[in-house]
């Protein structure tokens, strides 16, 4: 999954991956503390959307992504397998693979 | 990508997904407005992993990915590549695999 690779990841080699680099640290930190970090990456993504470059909100999602993957391994929930049970049919409001809930919907 | 599948999936496939369901919607909503949708999810997943069954957990990381991934389609992100350039060669922090990162540090 370098950078000089085919960029394309699958979200099962990315939370092993974020697994194998930071669950020791994730796991005495637990759910609690993990959750803070994660609402300062939200933040910092906040900041970026409203007044960064296309580059630093790269980054700033990459943040997000990973310490939302880094709670999902402390719970042992399977990133993967959670949006294909949910996604994968279509959307979970209309069943539609394009969208045709009303605007007011939640989607 | 359906549920009965292998459940493995790859970033990339999951934002055209998100896109081709959403994007319309998406677009018309803006940053701002689909910002506020990633918040209750956001709200939702903190309720799932205080109280909720790991069924319920998975669904709440699901969304939460949903709307990150809508958010980075109005903004042009590429998630995949996100990653790739963050994460693909190791801890940003320490650059290392299996993260060497003092404690108080960020990661």
């Amino acid at each position: 999954m370098s950078q000089q690779d085919n960029p394309t990841v699958s979200l099962d080699d990315f939370q092993q991956m974020i697994r194998r680099m930071y669950y020791e640290k994730d796991i005495s930190r637990g759910v609690d503390g993990t959750f803070m970090w994660l609402m300062e990456e939200i933040g910092e993504l906040a900041a970026a959307l409203r007044e960064g470059t296309h580059q630093e909100q790269m980054e700033e999602f990459a943040d997000v992504l990973a310490w939302l993957t880094t709670i999902a391994n402390v719970v042992d929930v399977d990133l993967s397998q959670a949006v294909a049970a949910k996604y994968g049919s279509g959307c979970p409001g209309c069943g539609a693979f394009v969208c045709t809930c009303p605007d007011e919907g939640k989607p």
